[in-house]
């Protein structure tokens, strides 16, 4: 996204503000580090109390990065949205030191909007693709 | 399940304290309310900090909440395994005092584990189902 | 369903003309065996042209069941509706003289159908339960 | 994939084998057009025969092209699998001359090969996504 796009800046912004006002968000740690153009990314750094009894992320956690992910992406193309469906695969043991969330805009109808995320663990090294997911949001009548 | 069934109380017994050993369930406030028999049920008591921006229970919590009562209704039949795939349903806004979430095994094979669950929102009067999911285990090698 | 219930009459009979005006259920041999207050029911007799290269019916066979139902059970609710989502969990392999798809309407909203479906194969003996599916339909604005 | 690929070929020539050998893909016209390093292509001429009642390609086709390039894919790295579960959205209606599924696998695992697929319908111009869509392959023991 170009800095100087004044779109991608709004939506960010946008955004941002509403990540803060959602009390879980702000629990676990989410942050919108990009959104614009149908694209979002959310970031997540590890801590232990987002742990299932693995020390895994809590699948809770993997999805509710992928759900959120792709509501912010689909919110930059058609504002307020609401999630339908969502479905998540679980490749990998989710262990990092940060998650990362990267969502897509897949399709954006009149009825409903149709997204895609992919989640990666970063650590040493490259960061590695632990879980992909679709959602699919309602737009408001 | 009957009081005097000993194999479900060891389920029952053995799911408590699996759920006691996962930081993100203790610290959503997730309840095992019973187990045994390819079933599992799962109670939460609302809190503001389970929310999402409206104040509807979070995606991630709903989602987490349907997928931990799958593994756990799973794991009553094949003991461990590991979510492959968890599907959710979203019908209704998430608001009430108290969340329940009921799964059932509907076939258990060699690989993998197939489960559904339902998430049922309590307030005064009857309980509201709001959403549906379904979660594909695999089973250990 | 009662005998005297005209509404339901209604839908089967609408729902049968549907099922004739649609070229692949023709090809197929679908059925509509019942269909009224959100529900309908699909059967269809084995032949080999149905099967896949392992003799059992072929996924998207099974898939169409499943849809189908749950788009006829939406439509005696609805009226008309387009699939915008449908997942199926393959149980065991479709063997059997005849299938049968039975769907139900979970929840119908203003812009979304929440259907589910279950497919079991008919052989000797009870019938085997051998795919459910879930499938989200779209209202028309 | 390159001319000289030995083993990409050996994929190829195995699966239009498989392909020949599935009395529903010979009915339905399916062609293998592509296969090799995780990937598989199918491509479908229309005819009428495969619509729904509304001249669209039907939702059971659809699904069953997915579900074939799937497995097709995870055969190219896995070799024998059987789907688990398969997921289809629905983004347009599947109108062409032709359709082309392109298939690929997302993590071939020790129980289960996770794919996704898109689906395209080509008429003059531009080939349009109508459709996309994840498969859970289960390994056998």
């Amino acid at each position: 996204m170009a800095d100087g796009d004044p779109e991608a800046i709004d939506s960010l912004t946008l955004l941002r503000g509403v990540n803060e006002t959602a009390p879980f968000n702000r629990w676990a740690g989410f942050v919108v580090s990009a959104a614009g153009d149908g694209t979002a990314e959310l970031r997540l750094p590890w801590r232990a109390e987002l742990g299932q009894y693995s020390g895994f992320l809590h699948a809770a956690v993997v999805a509710g990065m992928i759900d959120t992910a792709c509501g912010f992406a689909a919110a930059t193309v058609i504002g307020q949205v609401l999630a339908a469906q969502c479905s998540v695969n679980f490749l990998s043991p989710a262990v990092g030191d940060e998650f990362v969330a990267r969502a897509v805009v897949v399709k954006a109808g009149k009825r409903q909007v149709f997204t895609t995320a992919e989640l990666f663990a970063e650590r040493d090294g490259p960061s590695k693709l632990v879980a992909t997911g679709t959602t699919i949001l309602a737009v408001p009548a």
